[in-house]
């Protein structure tokens, strides 16, 4: 039985990992804080886990003094600032942390202050951090105490590219990734442009060239291609409860055919239980992984003008928080990678 | 292992049959038919199984000349008309049926030639089906070989009224049903009503007096209470994908108190696995359900009107179609009854 | 010109109201007041103005000392508390006044405070105020400088049952009116119901025999009657943005058919501009009068239980508010009643 | 008075058409044609016109027959082949004629059978149609008298880049447009994807390098820089009712700064009533412009990357189609162009 613990489960990526969790016969759910909601039964704020939870929300303080002993993983949902003394505390109790903030994603403390407007107090916890894009690092992550769980945009963006940057396929400098979020990806966050009436029926680009993915995709996208590889990111809002959906655009340079890219996909990712290739005929859609830990991807190739364009999917719930945070979870801990994630989507 | 052939495997009722069973290891999908869409892979259909199903669609003559004897348990999910002679047929063929039209659910076919404009033309088989209301009907369930599985609105009124109706507690005269179901509910048909810019941003009644439903309800009602019960019942269209909410006005004749009913609501379903009781204070809402097959039941006692005014939600396509198929047939072959339906609801 | 201010200007009804006035000539808009927004220009809140409206926020006290003196007629879209004493003060300012909120629709201020659980502070005001339901109080609203206008809900179900009530032709006792709202009607306010990923994909009973507009309801009908109606009434919340639809079930005691209530509706209704009888054969739908200050109402005589079903719909922020305010306005000065509010609604 | 006729008003396009200039006391609809509806009353099938449209669909021949000589001016809504010679009959029957279809936008015939599989039938025609681009075209439109109303994509694409295209100013070679439509775009033809259960809570690129509104912009492109330019466009399918967000990739080969874009755009865009610039700090959002015949446009510069990120938003049934009909109407008769279209965008 492992024994967990969840930090900020009331939000939406903690309410699903919560989900995920309460369905396992291997897991006891020690303790979920909350910050917003401590004393308040977990089933008030999620109905849908009524009769499968019986915890109230405990605070940040108590969890520490009382539970770190208690459990052997952490799951850590909490915003930046609060992270990093959390981890901190966590992994000198000789906890494993899963973190799925952003803290502990940028191996450069230098990019996470640009990026953050603040320094990074946990630099020495930072070096020790494997960022978990299980696909990617499943060989490391077992070895290590703290997983950075990927950000949702840079999930379905850096498994579309992982094989051609690997193989340096295309070129580097002129990627652009223009994503679309559902709106979950927002939070509960009681801000007006969480509202329905605000988000319903309309549908917004944010944070053009500014978005805090973006220098964690392009860490990534560098280790990969080992050269610097820049992106230019454009995150958007539509009205959905759940799914992103990239599309990214490369430029051709290797001159690649639809054939070429089955082949590289297929060697990249044919046995991937949580990867399915659609290929170039049919191309991916969200509702087809809506409730689900898989990463859909298809491609074109457009000879007339000279460029790749992918699509890549996921439920930015799941795979794109906390469905890979379990999935990490398994890694560390040597259970089955797919344990406890294998629902297939509901449709429609 | 079971063996296991649905018949308008394509429906939205079907999909989800197809994605629940997909996911069991003790079952094994030999066939999908499909009359329109023969011969297409099934995943093509139902992108969400890519990869969990590597079926085509078969069609319905070739699936009772050669399959029909390879399968235990059949589901059938055909329109009426088709219904009643593959019904036949697959009796005939020793198949245990679980059929989710209406066809076998009315037990009288004078009502349901009144209804269906059409005479019954199985009415020796209709008196072995049972009607597959699993809460109501669990003993009687194994003994047949033809499950009449139930409709989606009467699943979340009878289930609601059950207690009331079978204690004599309120009046059968003036029930009111007015319900409310999203829009997977009008099925995958192409009409102009299920096209999305018709749907969206819309809410309609529809039926008003003269819904199908309204027969199936009444005849199980008045079975409960043991007298005629008449009921009001106007269905509506809103736009989302999944649930139906049920709005329940009855008479308070017994001067019942919502103490009363949380204790009358408890004696019935306290034990029940997919009956959640919300009581008077937090009413159901769809969200809460959708993709379970948990039924949530809360209540309402109005003092100054002298009504008591239920409230009912379902997922429509699982607990009111392909989940309460499986409970049935759970039941038929004495598995645990929620093997395969423990799918904790996903939010938002 | 008509000098025109809005108190509560950057609520959902008032930004439809400042929408609305602003695309008129004969109007001049010369404050918008905020609470939780003063200083912000009212473009950056509503960026369908931009380039129509060039005002900022001004607060309430600045509007009261320097802006009363400069207009004709007030709107009022305050919550309750803030509202009776800033109408008050505009009635001594000899201004007249149109009041959204609640405070002035309920004639007895006993009721007021059993409902609303506090006293009403403005009685003497309360006396002069008239009912605004345009096509009931046409003749008296001209005589009065105070309007209450009616509630959302109210509107839709008291336009509909109107005739019935009037020609004493069904039962009173038993009224049930099932009604369902967009979400709009929750208004701008940051609450967790109010967010995307809770309201949609939602259905949701709420207030169940205890929301406040049944006493308006039941007041207004009682009037209707001469004599007392009481009606159960159950709100709804649906996911959509606008759009109210009432399903209202009275007892056919007058065993009227569908012929009479043709002819009655026809009587009533013929000659009004925004309501329009959609008879028996198709029943109202929301989509139709989005947008819209018309109010479409159908019926359903069910001879096998005795009811007659009526549907009712509206748009919840402009016939159920800003455009039943501007239709009000219009009557007071003796301008034409349609004027600035014949857009048809648009499709899809 | 102008006399107007609509062939194909049974489409959503059509619809808005018909709404529009309904509205409108110096317009009389002479005549509503529908191949799919006629003989239907038109209120049947678009509801939210009841009480302001009492014509029936008329087909084709008989408008041709006995109709085009009591009409002064055409709007075509037809699928491609059947425009054609319909078009030329108009023309002959000195009609002037709007066409909506795709037909007559691209100047080179041999583009057109290149990417719509078919030769073109009507070159003479051709030759005398201008690209009904308002803000682009506005001196030429009055002097023909055939328009061909641009697409809704290209609209919004081709107001955004033009100020940019005209000067010269960045990069022809590898310009993107990931633009995203509303599903209203779609139809209202009954196909799968236009289902509710399939588009809603869905996301999905489609036509990737294929679509055929990409040869249109490129010639409109080329025509503005009298250069050769390319663009690759990916349209993607939302899940709202109307809108288009085209999010615009260019390179910023003149190093522009945002002062610049300011400039420049109002400039060109200062005094048109359509446009509106939102600039750098705010984005256009699709729910600002719904219902109207706005096409809001703002920018960023993004000095990291070297690229210009444009966004432009349109409402894709007005200004995307039955707006900017009527826009080129009034340019046609010389009335003021804004007539009729100045209604602004409802919120939310």
């Amino acid at each position: 039985m492992i024994k967990v613990g969840i930090l900020g489960s009331t939000g939406y990526a903690g309410g699903e990992l919560t989900r995920l969790l309460a369905s396992r016969e291997d897991i006891e759910l020690v303790f979920l804080d909350s910050n917003s909601f401590e004393g308040r039964s977990y089933t008030s704020l999620y109905p849908n886990l009524r009769g499968a939870i019986d915890l109230s929300c405990t605070s940040l303080d108590i969890v520490q003094n009382e539970y770190f002993s208690k459990i052997d993983v952490l799951f850590c949902a909490l915003p930046h600032g609060l992270t990093q003394k959390a981890v901190k505390a966590a992994l000198d109790a000789n906890l494993k942390v899963i973190d799925l903030s952003a803290d502990f994603r940028l191996k450069d403390p230098v990019v996470y202050e640009e990026w953050y407007d603040t320094p990074h107090i946990a630099q020495e916890e930072l070096k020790t951090a494997v960022y978990g894009l299980c696909e990617v690092y499943r060989e490391q992550i077992p070895k290590t105490d703290l997983i950075a769980n990927p950000g949702c945009y840079p999930t379905s963006v850096l498994l579309a590219l992982y094989p051609l940057m690997k193989e340096k396929l295309v070129g580097t400098s002129r990627i652009i990734s223009d994503s679309k979020s559902g709106v979950s990806g927002g939070g509960r966050s009681l801000r007006d442009g969480n509202l329905y009436s605000q988000a319903s029926e309309n549908l917004a680009a944010y944070g053009v060239g500014q978005h805090r993915h973006t220098p964690e995709m392009e860490e990534q996208l560098s280790l990969f291609a080992q050269e610097p590889v820049q992106i230019q990111f454009t995150p958007h809002l539509v009205p959905m409860l759940r799914g992103i959906l990239s599309t990214i655009y490369v430029e051709n340079t290797g001159a690649l055919t639809e054939q070429d890219l089955a082949e590289l996909y297929h060697q990249y990712y044919g046995d991937e239980y949580f990867i399915r290739i659609t290929g170039s005929e049919t191309l991916p859609i969200t509702k087809a992984v809506a409730g689900s830990n898989f990463c859909d991807i298809g491609y074109k190739v457009d000879t007339r003008t000279g460029n790749i364009v992918l699509v890549s999917v996921i439920d930015n719930l799941i795979k794109g928080a906390s469905g890979q945070a379990i999935q990490n979870m398994n890694l560390l801990f040597g259970i089955e990678e797919s344990k406890g994630l294998t629902q297939l989507p509901v449709w429609p």
